[in-house]
């Protein structure tokens, strides 16, 4: 079975969107053990887009076409893949019923362009998920199909994994497996991680059962990836398991977890599991940690709040700060002694700093001050860090790095 | 001049790296006013690699072809370009040197895998810029050219940039430019805008002077990008300018900027103008909201700070919100009057609300309240929205509407 992804619109093109579908439509199948050889991004021009599906169909089995398919008169999947199938467009009443529900359902009347999205080529069948506005279909063409998925990347997500990726195995029949397991790590930069691993990466290399790739991820930390291909899925579980028994002594502590844990989840967890409560007062971050927090599902049940204050004056009024620098250790401290007491968490943590591109009070850009209030029988403190890159990074470096350490005081 | 970007390397498949390359590329070319149809990815197999590049050579004029040209067997483009060209591949001694030389200044010997990249198919030339071992490759076939440049971000960009962009303007003669201008809205849908500017669209498709598109971007809002073609610059400037004054009285209010202004840097500019400082009180947002102001460059010039009052505790503890319902309008306007209080600023911005996926007090997810108290002379006030999509989505769509309802109300 071999996939071919069709990325469609002009702005992928143009750089204006960075085409991140077909990257993690490519990452599902291959986790999957479907093969796809080629992913092509064409604009909303319907010869063109007829020209790269036909000749998708002639070197791959399916296609998998992305985009074009809104209420707009450059939205043209649907009629180019009608073309290639040589059939009309009919209008599906059922669909349309449900487009006028969901825009009724938000007390608006759907604008009569909405009606382009329920036609439906003859022959083709609806995928079932559908959460917005445009429906994915499945398009027989002989022994081959195309499957048409909208741009938006949530609503292509559902699609792929709720029908497409089972409807393409039940097409291949039985056949093998490809599974990867991501340790998420930090604390050990890129090139020292290659140096703890080299001698396990030339075994591999030299006929192992799996392979290694580092991948450096921001606020995601460094992530190394390993990927086994086996029969099914029991025997694929047991090469990951294996090759990550033999990792875990290399790199010890720096693992902070697997697959999709994030460090904020990980923290998270285990304030739950210790009953602690959370808060943070942050300068330099401005609300970008509390942002990371409150992404994590059940949040609430350790997250208390936080205090995002930027000026110095919000600093001493609110968080009791004193008189003297507001980048630096001492204030680093205060802050975040002074969220725990305002919120009446358990545990307040604090960043003040310099996110560029100026100085501030003589630190340079980079610069970041952090403090850990805990409570007793747990290591309060404060420290210095200094980050690389621009006020992203910085922000992204600077919670990764705090929340790393209270992990680490945590146990 | 037609030009085609085709991206080697099995990892970009399989969604471990994801191709900004291209993306990047693509804005370039249009920028130069070069067109490029067609970006295809293909893994690291000779045979796919070269059936990619004749192809692309069959429908284009030029082909970039990016990756592939490391030390490891698995960098093949060099050798199959070669085959494409019918040559050899033979060693450029001057090259060899140079990699020689990068290896000694940082104190290391050349493993003899890097002579590989030193080998040059005959007739090819080489790209002056090599800011890494790889070098850029200009290989004529025929009345056409390959461009072979490493995947290295910066490395590439430096050939693009110093090299192949002019080289391609010099093989197309003298031509046009291509430029856009985006008109960033916020406050109709996607069909919405289509209906209201159906007209115009119609007109320019029987020989205007313009395009349009739109792009649904999240937290950016709604894009509608006007994309013109002319002689020189100040001819594309003239028709894009002619065409946002024709476009202005049609979409009228919901433009809140042009190109690269987001809803926050507008905001903050106006408040800027005003002498008025802003605090914000968040929620269902968690932080989202101060992140993407404090992202703005200059944000301290007008941004006090802000409370995170996950918990209703901290709600009322912190914020002095009544007893009752905290996912309520009267719960959103005590917060904004709250976090004003307790900054001393200007303007109270607040946010609560079901991010979702459970209800809360009984409110469905995606519902939210938002509160705005204004100083004297300006419209305080409450609303309800309800917001379509996930958590992440739910956050997007309440900050840009609650910084929309401040402008608005700033005038």
């Amino acid at each position: 079975m071999r996939v071919e992804i069709v990325a469609v619109g002009t702005e992928l093109l143009l750089g204006q969107i960075v085409d991140t579908n077909s990257s993690w439509m490519g990452a599902e199948l291959a986790a999957a053990g479907i093969n796809s050889h080629y992913q092509t991004k064409v604009g909303d021009n319907p010869a063109r887009i007829r020209a790269v599906l036909e000749q998708a169909l002639e070197r791959s089995d399916a296609v998998i076409c992305c985009g074009g398919l809104g209420p707009t008169q450059d939205d043209l999947t649907r009629d180019v893949i009608a073309e290639v199938m040589g059939v009309d467009l009919v209008l599906d009443a059922e669909i349309e019923a449900r487009i006028r529900d969901m825009f009724g359902s938000r007390g608006r009347t759907m604008p009569e362009n909405n009606v382009r999205q329920a036609m439906v080529p003859v022959g083709a069948s609806v995928i079932p998920q559908q959460p917005g506005t445009a429906p994915g279909l499945i398009c027989p063409i002989g022994d081959k199909v195309v499957y048409a998925v909208p741009g938006v990347p949530y609503e292509m997500k559902e699609m792929v994994t709720g029908t497409i990726v089972g409807d393409l195995r039940r097409r291949a029949g039985e056949q093998g497996m490809i599974a990867s397991r991501v340790l998420r790590t930090w604390g050990m930069s890129e090139s020292g991680l290659a140096e703890v691993l080299a001698d396990r990466i030339t075994e591999l290399d030299d006929g192992g059962e799996a392979t290694l790739a580092f991948l450096a991820s921001g606020v995601e930390g460094l992530k190394v990836r390993i990927t086994a291909k086996g029969t099914d899925a029991a025997d694929v579980t047991a090469k990951l398991d294996a090759e990550e028994a033999v990792l875990r002594p290399l790199l010890g502590d720096i693992i902070f977890g697997l697959d999709d844990d994030t460090m904020e989840a990980v923290v998270l967890r285990r304030l739950g599991e210790l009953g602690l409560g959370l808060a943070v007062a942050e300068s330099v971050t401005g609300g970008y940690m509390a942002g990371r927090i409150c992404a994590v599902p059940g949040a609430s049940k350790v997250f208390r709040g936080g205090v995002v204050a930027y000026t110095p004056e919000m600093k001493r009024s609110v968080l009791g700060v004193s008189a003297g620098p507001v980048v630096s250790e001492e204030a680093a401290m205060e802050m975040a002694e002074g969220v725990r007491r305002l919120t009446g968490a358990d545990i307040g943590l604090a960043t003040t700093g310099v996110a560029g591109p100026d100085a501030l009070e003589g630190q340079r850009p980079g610069t970041v001050f952090v403090g850990l209030a805990l409570p007793e029988g747990y290591e309060s403190g404060s420290m210095m860090f200094r980050m690389p890159g621009d006020r992203e990074r910085v922000r992204q470096f600077t919670t990764i790095s705090l929340m790393d350490q209270l992990r680490r005081r945590l146990g």
